[in-house]
């Protein structure tokens, strides 16, 4: 993943990016419409959650399933692949989260020197 | 981190956006000097390296340090925060890694469809 052309990069992105890795996050409750997701991913764009959910189904990590109704409904969920991968994703932000004081410290004394 | 004015939002951007992860990635090996990050994060400028280093100093993973040289030379390494970020944070990457097969036939599938 070090090296330039490495095509795992873009998915590590793709996971990590600014919404991927919150998308990701809520779908490991369970499987999701688009406008529940819309509601639990604070702040994101109809226009970015779409591309966030193309790029991540392209990678194998969401599954997207249309159902045949009317009005049609649309269920995303985590692939097995996508479940491993955001259980490591989640060990990482429970870990900052848990550690933002310290974070926020090192912040307070940077800025103030 | 799903709540938008979550500040750790902005520290799992730098540990995980384009360049962060990987510069913390090289830096789990010990320290280094600035040109040597260079070389070893391919294809990042000189300009994105020092405000990657400069956001992850201030969030409290990565320390810099002056030596007291003519040139001077300055270290950058990990803190230990910073260390078990890059701890799980590499988890991701390996896992990643050893998946891409995995992900690139998705990706193909994707595409042919």
């Amino acid at each position: 993943m070090f090296a330039k052309a490495c095509p795992s990069r873009h998915t590590l992105e793709h996971v990590t990016g600014r919404w991927g890795g919150l998308t990701m996050g809520v779908l490991v409750d369970g499987p999701l419409r688009f406008n529940e997701l819309r509601r639990r991913v604070d702040g994101i764009s109809e226009k970015m959650l779409s591309q966030t959910l193309q790029a991540l189904e392209r990678d194998g990590l969401v599954h997207r399933e249309a159902q045949p109704t009317n009005p049609p409904r649309v269920d995303y969920s985590l692939t097995p692949l996508g479940r491993e991968t955001a259980e490591r994703l989640l060990a990482l932000i429970h870990h900052l989260e848990a550690r933002m004081p310290e974070v926020l410290e090192a912040q307070q004394a940077y800025d103030t020197r």
